[in-house]
């Protein structure tokens, strides 16, 4: 059996208060939980949607013309390029970055132009997340009248990147000068490991009005199979969304919108308490991410520390594994395979999140995930300790 | 109050071995139910869709490479249309037509090729769905080299037409002629009143290969709410909509596709017999068919009795009704705003089935919906008597 080190798929339950309120929505009899909701979000999602980033964002939310609920993040990303994104557009991708994203700026005619995030060397034994930098020169020389969007995943997948209020200020500075919107895929926004904080840019003087800030209560609430996200900005541009919304899928559906919003509204008076489950979930994985570092730093492998996700980029470079300097297929790609027949090992080469012109930034690095039961992170130990 | 007689909301429960499935999957506490599943479809509703049509259309049906599992049959026929339809493609529209096609058909650049069912003038009291016909002469004059599909919707949503055989074959004809493409979209394919049958045109020969079959598995269950749908074809039809998929929602609801297949399963030995969902649906819709009938005649309306769907169209040409002859407005518009300022009631007009230059076709028309509480009905009946 291989050990699949690769997939963030959950290994959790929801909540109670989740599931729970789904038993209610299926028990109650009603035949409005089973029918059409409204198409740019049930009612009770989006006002509890209004309440809770009302709350984290400090400030009101209209949940009719500046909410949009759609099938995952997943799909909000989707309506946010073809809603915004015209043919010639340029858009700035940070590497590594979600691998959805080049495919979908490419199908509406959108221009990617490449940052990497650059690691800074400090000589420590493990790497953090925050060492990985944007040079703010070369940020700026990307920015040009053609740039339309700027793709920011925070906390960046595969990195664990969480990005400081410096580093978002001076992302924000040059939107600003150049007139230029911000995708801010957060739906990792709750996976954030103490003392790290998570601050939305959306949040940032100026920057309301230019960002879309996408939202998962797959990960919120540890139901990716519900997909439910979201979408929330202004309304003019919200609006490009529910356009595209409406000539695609329309509505999403009625009984998982109805239960989820009710376990938001269970959350809600607890956001910032330890027993929220917003809390209580990055508690609950840390012990888990403590593990695998270790793990990996006992056969040799640098692990960069994340501040954020649930997932963990490593540098395999001082392994003493034989792989081929002469084959165009790079290092990463070639090690993930040996992982996989030599150690029933399945993980990600982290050149998977870099163009191709990038590929070779990652050639060292690849990404675990540690979002697994404890008796699976046994077995790694398992297989570490006989390496 | 207004009486929304144009909506096709649902008002009943979907059946109870759906609900029951659903709160079946709630309550095993398996992660599984709640996480991530395979994108193109979970694979217990493939195998189900694929037992389930492959019985129908008596075929065997690969669950993997022929079946794409969609958000709603409006999601699908987004796929089909973005997958398909290329910049400069004509598509065939058969008036009245459901109205997302053109939007959809436009946004992909492609160009919509017009021609309205017409009814044969047949001196009865009401008239029926199956007098409405394409003139195979002028079909045949919308076909030409830059063709690439044709969309039936079979039943008809508003008319409730159900093609005959020989209907089909001459589109079919035509198709495998210029070497055209059909989005068979049917949704309403259980909505079928005896004596008539629902022919699939995939069914007919040559006719698999070239067709992409689209169906709702939220008409099919009275659960609207759930959206999911389908698309079932040939393979290479197939791989376009899954490409969309995957880079537009990735994957569908995990839990509701669980609940619906066992749904599925549980009709599967018993379709074609009384007992099975798929009968009793239309044999309890038939009654408030034929009420609603009745009443619209009770007041001068002539009825188009639908063969299937839950939709009825009445001609109100003969009521002595005000409307502006010199409007800009079209009358059927003109006259369901009279409706519900008059009578409380709401309807949709038949004009919005159709293109800009065709409105005039239907200006004497209106669309009824009849999935309404047996106590709607009964106010209805109140506004007929004291018309």
């Amino acid at each position: 059996m291989m050990l699949p080190f690769f997939r963030g798929s959950l290994i959790f339950l929801p909540p109670n208060s989740v599931t729970d309120a789904l038993a209610k929505v299926v028990s109650a009899n009603n035949h409005a939980f089973h029918q059409y909701t409204r198409g740019f979000g049930h009612p009770r999602l989006v006002r509890a949607l209004a309440d809770t980033y009302g709350k984290v964002m400090d400030r009101s939310i209209n949940p009719n013309t500046e909410i949009l609920v759609s099938v995952g993040a997943y799909g909000a990303l989707f309506y946010a390029v073809q809603g915004l994104i015209n043919p010639g557009d340029e858009a700035i991708l940070i590497e590594p970055y979600f691998d959805c994203y080049e495919p979908m700026l490419k199908v509406a005619g959108g221009v990617p132009v490449y940052i990497p995030l650059k690691p800074e060397v400090t000589g420590k034994k493990t790497r953090s997340s925050a060492d990985w930098k944007l040079d703010p020169d070369e940020l700026a020389s990307k920015f040009n009248e053609k740039t339309k969007v700027i793709f920011l995943n925070n906390p960046n997948n595969p990195l664990g990147k969480v990005y400081s209020r410096s580093e978002l200020e001076m992302i924000a500075e040059l939107c600003k000068k150049h007139d230029v919107v911000v995708f801010a895929d957060e739906v990792y926004e709750w996976l954030v490991y103490e003392p790290s904080k998570h601050i939305k840019i959306a949040t940032l003087p100026g920057m309301w009005e230019r960002t879309i800030t996408i939202g998962s209560g797959g990960k919120m609430f540890s139901a990716t199979g519900w997909k439910i996200g979201w979408a929330i900005g202004p309304p003019y541009l919200i609006s490009c969304l529910q356009t595209m919304h409406q000539n695609s899928n329309y509505t999403i559906s009625t009984p998982l919108q109805e239960a989820m919003a009710m376990g938001m509204e269970h959350e809600l008076p607890l956001i910032g308490k330890k027993e929220c489950y917003y809390s209580v979930l990055p508690a609950q994985i840390r012990p888990k991410r403590d593990r695998i570092i270790k793990l990996l730093s006992e056969v040799g492998m640098i692990a960069t520390v994340p501040d954020g996700t649930y997932f963990v980029v490593a540098d395999f470079s001082n392994l003493d594994v034989k792989l081929d300097e002469t084959s165009s297929e790079p290092k990463d790609y070639q090690f993930t395979k040996w992982l996989i027949s030599h150690k029933k090992l399945a993980a990600i080469p982290v050149g998977a999140f870099y163009s191709p012109g990038n590929k070779h930034l990652a050639e060292n690095l690849v990404r675990f995930t540690y979002i697994k039961e404890d008796s699976t992170l046994d077995k790694l130990e398992t297989i570490i300790k006989n390496w």
